[in-house]
């Protein structure tokens, strides 16, 4: 599973502090610690800085690249931030994201041209957020369609199907789960991820039920993940479901990963 | 989910003793604390005991419905044992099991007539054990059509796939996994059943692999299992699980079991 590194986001209290006072060490012990974990991509956010995100962005993309090898996600609203970040960054970085919302689809289908970057396609359009497995497969469908004409490989599109809280209607985690299933097996290369902590809003034990959400949603095909990789349970998860579901020859993975002590907690 | 409790099975070396020295109370106990705990059926099985396994088995049936109104479910690869004990059972048990291995069907099929009870059905045949989805529908479909027709209720029927370790093979859990989902969706009624534990054998870690497992057997419709239900974070999986495929209206299940303890653990 490509793992997402969710951490160094200005949505977070203490992270929004460091961002601001550009803690040069504290940023780059976040990246390094969740490059250590197992993340493939490290998430840079500075969304919350309206009119100075440019300035923040380049500056966590700057300050991650130079403590590791490990790529960027660039994560901004604003296809001006995204194109200014993508500048500065080297290698091939993941970009969150585009949508089929036109605003925000034809400001950031251009900035794609001549790049092999990765990007998260959110199922959302103008009409608003689907809730349904079909109406996620129509904006799936053109997402996908229009992004491969323009020259974006398969394989470099990952589409989030968005995740809505199992609290606000009892078949929203089914519908989601079919998202999956159904890109999985309908657009060959093609790659599914989400952030799917949203599954738990407003119930108890939010942790435990993201760590089950994820086997589910590794069983159906879920090949990336936004998260927090320094959760050890919901990595233990990710790689047990993988052996379990035979994405692992021999238990490699899975023997592997006890050895290095991730399954060290009690049952 | 339907859980039928396990522990009261000689194999397991203290049972066989306080079977052996008939321990009413204990065996009442665990009975008793399998109930609390969730188990909706209470298997006993005294296969151990060559030559003496009717007088065991019903003197366990007898102590079981002393203690609980939860029914058995009879356990024993001798059809004469089973017959003995649905005999002397009260209420509706349930039978362990039917396969399609000829000298176990026809003994165990006129067994059946008349009664309501339920019956697991292996998919295990003369030619031995399926290891693929395709050869063990095979065998479900036989075993379904023909339990049907000799007027077993679909609702009676569940299906046991047979578990094999995924340390011999890499593809054999989701072997196990689609089967689950061919048999939910193609026999409306027909229930499905393991006792998963067989998954994990010969890797490291075993409790942990066999709850994940099971969030993923609950996405492909698994309703029912066999297992230990003094496990909380099995059963708190369970609960979350299908929480999250939307067979818990409103939450409601969850937040009861929440509020009941049952999330009670670190993280």
């Amino acid at each position: 599973m490509r793992i997402v590194g969710e951490l160094i986001n200005a949505s977070r209290k203490k992270i929004r502090d460091d961002i601001k006072e550009k803690n040069r060490d504290v940023i780059a012990k976040v990246a390094k610690e969740q490059h250590e974990h197992g993340a493939d991509f490290i998430d840079v956010n500075a969304g919350i800085f309206v009119g100075k995100e440019t300035d923040y962005m380049n500056w966590l993309v700057e300050t991650v690249q130079e403590t590791l090898d490990t790529p960027c996600c660039i994560d901004s609203p604003d296809p001006k931030v995204v194109e200014e970040a993508l500048k500065i960054h080297k290698g091939t970085p993941m970009i969150n994201s585009i949508s089929l919302e036109s605003e925000r689809y034809n400001a950031i289908l251009p900035i794609l041209k001549g790049t092999d970057a990765k990007i998260i396609a959110l199922c959302m359009s103008d009409e608003g957020m689907p809730y349904t497995k079909e109406d996620r497969l129509k904006i799936a469908d053109k997402l996908i369609n229009s992004l491969v004409q323009n020259n974006v490989k398969p394989g470099n599109i990952y589409v989030d199907p968005l995740v809505h809280p199992i609290g606000s209607g009892n078949h929203l985690g089914n519908e989601f789960l079919k998202t999956i299933e159904a890109i999985t097996e309908q657009y060959e290369g093609v790659h599914t991820i989400c952030g799917l902590s949203n599954i738990s809003y407003g119930i108890p034990k939010r942790q435990f039920a993201n760590q089950v959400f994820m086997s589910m949603a590794i069983t159906k095909g879920l090949d990336s993940a936004i998260l927090n990789p320094m959760d050890q349970r919901m990595m233990a998860n990710i790689v047990a479901a993988e052996t379990l579901i035979g994405k692992d020859d021999y238990c490699m993975n899975y023997v592997e990963a006890y050895r290095n002590g991730l399954f060290d907690f009690n049952k």
